[in-house]
């Protein structure tokens, strides 16, 4: 359960050692969830595709009205000299952002005593924790043990509405309850419906499928989080002249795909061997299929290029 | 922002400072909102309803399928423990349970190195916090400054297929939303409607109403939080022979309502002086209609007899 007596994390400014990393319980991250994060990796010392995941950030901060006040580059140097403290090189950085200490005062104190209320003003908190991953890039071992069985759940996909797919808070609880689903199962990835009962993706990872037609990925017209690893996906397919649809489909439809995988910042991507306990393309042994196979090997290169190569940061 | 010097929490067992009151930054809590919450008051040393607050607490825990193995009578004397550290008869008590820490070890340990996953076990993480209100029951002044403005929102209620309404957890990021959109009005409290565009009640509030037909309130068919306030407020009408409707209805028939409420634990009953910027009933004063009264008294009565009069505990 706990870290080694080594791991260091960085907390409000000041690197730590990871067991007494704390943040105060009335913390609003804590306390209501309301925190954005971005989780990415690095590899060899550098974090691949920064500039995007620091948009995401920012949105997902802009989503919450969160106004930390720290500029792209410091939320960087943060991460650099956390990985550093650790001397790592390849590991995944996960960076949030709270809004801060609930407003303090009793009883009447602050008009209502609402200590829940967003709009009194705070001093957001930043987090960055790392641990270590295998070396990425080309001829890279994956994470995950095995390609994934992915299992449709009863829990919905929370509405845009109610709250933006677009921020990645630490409000999850809708994604814990659709893994929890998956006690039945074993299933080690769950696959969330939108209220229309059309397929949104993982709790944690982005869905593609491939059929005759091309590669097929849901839409983020619906509840879908932009990932940064779905935007390269979508890119190394462009470019390799894959036909890309982005569009509204049934869970059938992922079903009856010739190939399924999974896509985040820390799996990459993860092959799907079975939907809801049916074998993706029949064979039942899990081999990913052919473009599957060669999007990873695309990503690995990508990886290779932005992160190992010689060159300028 | 920070507690007075002398301010004691409870955690993980433990009487501790407050300002010392912290959570290791790989709580589930602090990472996913995954921890159930439960609001009360204590009035005169005693938890007023206390073994309905257990029962919500031990529902919202099941909900997310955290087993902290704790009696309710311990999780009391907890609550009890910390009231009398802190020298507080009258005050508002909050505990949280948690799921724990995200499972350890880094990369590939544990299968997927997946520490979002919450099927791995863990030990849940127990905090109490208290802070002073003044005295309740008969005569006693409300929590709050003045009647509430209540301004319907954008922010749409998650969906009882999202997340179930009866799990309060701290998951809030939706009901932050919905109070964010208030700094445009300066409003109280935010009216949120469901998918339909049904009133559902407040950010942190249920919502009551009466017309010439009765005292009227959103009901739990649909994504409405069963508080313990609200119940008890259901109790008190019937009990007083109020006719109670519990339905599904537009906002427009909240603005029209003769009065309007709404009940927390914190805030007991607080009347509701304009809706969407529409004076309630008319003279715009704030002043309570005759039902909001009445059942406030009643209310004060019940909080009087079951905490302050000398009756076995």
């Amino acid at each position: 359960m706990s870290d080694p007596p080594d791991r260091r994390y960085h907390v409000d400014g000041e690197i730590v050692p990871a067991e007494s990393a704390t943040v105060h319980v009335e913390d609003r991250g804590f306390g209501y969830g309301d925190a954005a994060r971005e989780t990415m990796r690095a590899y060899g010392g550098r974090v691949f595709r920064w500039d995007r995941h620091a948009d995401r950030l920012a949105r997902s901060c802009a989503a919450l009205s969160i106004d930390h006040g720290l500029p792209k580059a410091e939320l960087r140097e943060r991460i650099d000299e956390t990985l550093a403290a650790n001397d790592l090189a390849d590991a995944v950085c996960e960076i949030s952002i709270t809004r801060g200490r609930r407003a303090g005062g009793s009883g009447r104190a602050g008009g209502s005593g609402d200590r829940f209320d967003p709009r009194v003003e705070s001093d957001p908190t930043v987090v960055i924790m790392v641990r270590p991953l295998p070396r990425g890039g080309v001829g890279s071992e994956p994470v995950f043990d095995a390609p994934a069985t992915l299992q449709t759940v009863k829990t919905r996909k929370t509405p845009d509405r109610a709250v933006p797919s677009d921020a990645t808070t630490h409000a999850r609880v809708n994604e814990v309850l659709a893994r929890l689903e998956l006690r039945v199962t074993g299933a080690d990835e769950a696959l969330l419906l939108d209220a229309d009962g059309r397929a949104v993706g993982g709790a944690d990872s982005t869905l593609f499928f491939a059929d005759g037609e091309g590669l097929k990925t849901p839409s983020i017209d619906g509840p879908v989080v932009p990932r940064v690893a779905r935007a390269e996906v979508l890119d190394l397919a462009g470019e390799e002249g894959i036909p890309v649809e982005e569009g509204s489909y049934a869970p059938s439809e992922v079903r009856e795909a010739d190939e399924v995988f999974l896509a985040n910042a820390t799996w990459e991507i993860r092959p799907v061997r079975a939907v809801d306990g049916i074998a993706v393309d029949g064979d039942g042994e899990g081999a990913a299929g052919p473009l599957t196979t060669l999007l990873s090997r695309l990503f690995d290169r990508r990886v290779e290029s932005a992160c190992y190569d010689d060159v300028p940061r």
